[in-house]
């Protein structure tokens, strides 16, 4: 991949991690990359909606990977989701709280808005979850139980995000790390998954 | 307070749910709510802005009286948790995926670009999270447990938003719903917050 390629990539993730999607300009992006507005286009023909894209399905990528790190590095699943929330929380802390994700900001921005960027978001967090919910499965959750908590776990490391961020704390981050690290503990100990009663 | 206030409030909050504050223009506001600009800065001097915070404000009051309305009516607190992230799940779907929420969006493009917005969406966030841990309490979590739970399901809620309007399918945000309740069920059982062990 080109090394102008590769900067406008990395300076479109960072200014959507402080400025969303429409908070940035192609002005943003060039600067910050150093490059001209020409090379954006002769990369990107479709402008910023293309940059996007690609940005989303990169930082997907190696946010997957990371969780998919973590989870074999750790002596069992449950510490894996203490480490991973932990480990965004030291991130926000050393970055000033810019966020760690570039993709929750624009995902939200753009589920009303723009088909085809939202589609790009929910592969991501599709892949995502499937990655959680195998780690689970293979740790001997069921099925069901699998894709439950890895929905929470997504939903809960996003949201931890939006209120760290808001308070400058990471505390919201980490609490939902050591409560999910007991739910998945509990699950995994043979809580059946009872239907809810009603 | 003046109807046109009101209808300006309303259509700042409709619009931050579908476009996010960057995505927002004073022209969508004054159109949607039938009002010159000159009435908008005459009841936000500060434009934009002010018109955001009050929005963020008034509807922080909104959902936590909300939730406080579903704790109350709900047999128990367990119980309350799955009603809500359905009655969430259930708007999202009559609303064709706008977000429920109009301060989330906003909290994640202003919290590193507008302290004053930042600190509107904290206060909100944290009124949610006291809200929710008084209720926990109240059903015999201690105050450790009672905080850690409730940032848990601020985080989850938020998150779940992002998963349900990404995907289009509010699966996400039942499926925490219901293993929230589970977590949530089984620490007022008894389960000690045992300090994690490293």
């Amino acid at each position: 991949m080109s090394d102008t390629r590769t900067r406008l990539l990395t300076a479109a993730n960072e200014s959507f991690r402080r400025r969303g999607f429409n908070g940035t300009s192609l002005k943003h992006i060039t600067a910050a990359a150093g490059a001209p507005i020409g090379s954006l286009y002769h990369f990107f023909p479709g402008g910023k909606e293309e940059l996007a894209a690609a940005t989303i399905e990169s930082s997907g990528d190696a946010y997957r990977q990371l969780f998919d790190v973590m989870a074999e590095a750790a002596p069992d699943i449950a510490r894996a989701i203490t480490d991973f929330f932990d480990g965004a929380a030291t991130t926000l802390e050393e970055t000033d709280f810019i966020d760690p994700c570039p993709i929750g900001t624009v995902a939200r921005e753009v589920a009303s808005t723009n088909a085809e960027l939202r589609a790009a978001t929910q592969r991501v967090f599709t892949s995502w979850i499937d990655a959680a919910a195998t780690h689970l499965e293979g740790a001997g959750a069921s099925s069901h139980n699998a894709r439950e908590l890895a929905m929470t776990l997504v939903a809960a490391l996003e949201g931890g995000f939006v209120l760290a961020r808001a308070a400058r704390d990471t505390e919201p981050l980490r609490a939902a790390g050591r409560a999910l690290r007991r739910l998945v503990e509990q699950t995994l100990a043979g809580q059946p998954a009872a239907p809810i009663s009603t």
